[in-house]
């Protein structure tokens, strides 16, 4: 597969399974959609050949605002989740952030060095 | 919020954290893209209300297969994924399903006694 989209989730929180799960799927779903708007080869390339998503770590927050500064710079789609906060965090946390659907060879650019969960 | 995107996780599979976040994400994504060909309007106002989306457990394989016939009896849009097996399970297992997203009202007919994750 050519495309990918990472999501990469803080590791300071500690999160649940369950809450991990959804938080990637906003992520997910939100930069799917803003890359169809933006660049829609790209979103159907990757839509088509299978949607390959990986989930990277970062440390903490200013993690996140590092890879969604590199990626944009990289004409590459993003979404910053800010959890609603009725569970397990305080309100308007920020968890995770989709990056992508990209090209590997682009992507791998902004989070081909970050460990796997 | 009036609408939701529920996806249904087997528990007897035991992913790890990164695993199941991947495969919701799959879910939530297949199932929305379904949603927006299907019924454009439950999926805009689905998306537009903040993206409601719920974890849920089911027991086997069987109970994904029985709640997505139910959901497909009411309109409601699936989205059954079978994992393509390169680590943690044996290639084309069924993980879990996203079920709509579609109003409260009627997605709880069918996921309304399920336990969350």
């Amino acid at each position: 597969m050519d495309y990918k989209l990472v999501v990469a989730v803080r590791e300071d929180l500690d999160m649940s399974k369950g809450k991990m799960a959804v938080q990637v799927a906003h992520a997910a779903v939100i930069s799917a959609m803003n890359c169809k708007r933006k660049n829609a080869k790209w979103f159907r390339n990757w839509y088509d050949e299978g949607q390959k998503k990986v989930v990277v770590r970062t440390e903490d927050v200013a993690g996140l605002h590092e890879l969604s500064e590199e990626a944009e710079k990289l004409g590459i789609s993003t979404a910053t989740i800010d959890d609603a906060g009725l569970t397990e965090l305080p309100p308007g946390t920020t968890t995770c952030l989709g990056i992508g659907p990209a090209p590997n060879s682009i992507i791998d650019q902004v989070t081909g060095k970050l460990k796997l969960w």
